[in-house]
């Protein structure tokens, strides 16, 4: 079942360590099938080197096993909230990368203080308030699923122009059309967390790029008049 | 004599330049044996390139050296005074690695800012008081392990609740069940001293994580409701 | 055309993310035929991993693309203004490498603090002014080849004693006399913004290298009395 | 002539890049023969990839080139005061890496903050005084051989005890009995300086360790006394 996508899943996996952004377990990437409901994840605290595509799990959106000898990421129910919210998003990773994971300690959202922020997250990536003592008490990884939602509905944020979020005192998030494109925005947002606290040692008093700077370089990227790349031409 | 438990110490000694934590011979592993009473340790001063299993060295719990052609470690008699104390350790590691031991410098315990060290460590890992001169020039080693189990001692801590410790202006000691688990612990260690570093960076006026985060993290992955990976379904 | 330029100019990319100067396809390296008057530049957004030499893309200095099937960088332009202006230079590197992309996103020239500055930039590298709104909705690429120029021409500042600027919220541009050169001297200028921003860390009173350095290191080793290396004995 | 020390000088450079301790050309090892009187030293500026045991070159201790296809290294001057000044030292290594150079831009000695300082280097590593303008324009290399030798004088310092010196606005020297303790002591220093810098970030009101600290440490692994390593037994 979805033996393709598992093994897209499974390489997305692979890619986390590869990249530097997960030490042991500590990540996960799943990806929807919007046409059977189902998503295929990686199993709970199983090792990266000894892993295959066929310990993928199967669930639905009811968070039932569908499929799989393991038991799927115990933070499933993360995911699941945000397929079931946004239909837009196809593939969702979760990783305690260290930059990312510094901010997300520290509570704060990473402000824009250049392109290459820009080129992928159209404003400051935010920093979700903290979860309550009866959100972490009851159903925790679905409330974490809920409070990434509700911090971008009341920002007014769009998943596609800003494709991940920091959690307070946990890590972040990220997410795109498909597996590979989350784990892409995974890997951009820890060097732009990176270069943002190295910015801030460098000038205590910096202040975010102006908003030009956010639209010039979104834009260029995204939407109907991109410019850079190959697939739309100029 | 213990040719398997000398494969898995030599093994886990190994693991330490592999994941970054030693420069030269800076770290040794040892791991207990509670049938024989004997434990197995590194020896001095060898370089990791070219020592072997058969080159590990077995003594008693008084010190007495029983096998092997080499000294042990310098350190031994630290790791001899935590197995007499604590019988619900078997493996116990010591590194100079370059975060933990930048902590270890600076004499200050790491506040628990987030789930990635809630997950291994339940509250803030301590940094034990400076030895006094009298500690020092008397029995060096054995009183470093004699602070440790002071430190956990007085602050009511269980080795297994905290299976890791910094000593003033030297470097951290972790522990676990066994030699693995106890490499596994000093590698989250040196992470989450790490990130906790960025983390004051980032956020100079940042707070410890709320108790319910270190509760839930760490009974998610350890205690009878644990549900984190596969040893324990939900 | 300019085949053996190709090879060149598809070997410098590939030394950047070699160097660990590039993430994903964040730069980009071209060289300058003088005598047909075009240059050769790297495809926009093709991945390194699958970049041959044959897909460099040739342009002439108005902007026209002469071969290739693909679209050139999307940073053309800036190169282009570059190569017009001065005849001195025969390649160029930009990128976002992690060091000097902050202190460009601080908006700060990085201090000369030390010898390793000094062998290779004449003083310290500037950071060019913001751009007006206007120019960045205008011919953005182009008015940041501008932009550069004018820093350069305003300090009075030669291309080949200051071969590398930053850009104020974005990041590096390096240049040299072919395109070797440029990526050595943006592989010097990452170590040197590592090493000032580590350099204010462990002083924060820290005053520049008196003139004097400067002038002897850029002298022993460009120049007529140079004495470093081999080229020029003593 | 001198062929076994030569491939042993190699090997020693060949060394920092491997350890991480030089870009491109920036550093160099030499080794002393005391009974030639002959000194034998990295080529000026040739790269470390296509360098042979046989490029290295051979000098007295008056500077005249003894042997070699190539020039010296334009350190040279510095290198033959220090074997002219001390018989104990027999290799020394010049670098520009990466903390032991901010240290030594930011014009401070590195405090003695653990153990790991204390089991090479027998108190704070000293940071000589800036060259003045005359000894930088006139005999610029040996000068700065002459100001390690005054600052070790004037300390009252041995250079056993002590393996190593920042340069201000330059970077770090080291030296051994030979080239390999040389390049052993540039790894330790480097570091040293990393870990020194981490712990002024996590305490900025931070003291130096005690002296009992200093004294325990590098008597335990030097002197009559040494009880670490294989060989002298307890």
């Amino acid at each position: 079942m979805l033996e393709q996508l598992k093994e897209i899943v499974y390489q997305a996996n692979m890619e986390l360590p590869k990249r530097g952004l997960v030490t042991f377990t500590w990540g996960n990437v799943s990806a929807m099938d919007r046409e059977s409901g189902y998503l295929v994840i990686k199993p709970s605290g199983v090792d990266y080197e000894t892993m295959k595509a066929e310990d993928m799990v199967v669930v639905d959106l009811e968070g039932n096993h569908i499929e799989g000898r393991y038991n799927p990421s115990s933070d499933t129910a993360t995911h699941i909230e945000l397929y079931k919210k946004y239909p837009e998003i196809g593939g969702i990773v979760h990783t305690h990368s260290t930059w990312a994971t510094s901010w997300a300690q520290a509570g704060r959202s990473i402000p824009l203080y250049g392109t290459t922020h820009a080129d992928y997250f159209y404003g400051p990536i935010p920093c979700a308030r903290s979860l309550t003592e009866e959100e972490i008490n009851g159903e925790y990884e679905k409330n974490t699923g809920l409070v990434i939602i509700e911090t971008l509905t009341e920002g007014n944020i769009s998943p596609t122009s800003m494709p991940g979020i920091l959690l307070t005192n946990h890590g972040p998030f990220t997410w795109g059309k498909d597996a590979s494109q989350a784990v892409h925005n995974a890997v951009v947002l820890e060097e732009v967390a990176k270069m943002a606290c190295h910015t801030e040692m460098i000038n205590s008093q910096v202040k975010p790029a102006p908003q030009v700077i956010a639209d010039k370089h979104y834009l260029r990227k995204h939407g109907a008049n991109a410019y850079y790349g190959q697939s739309k031409g100029n």
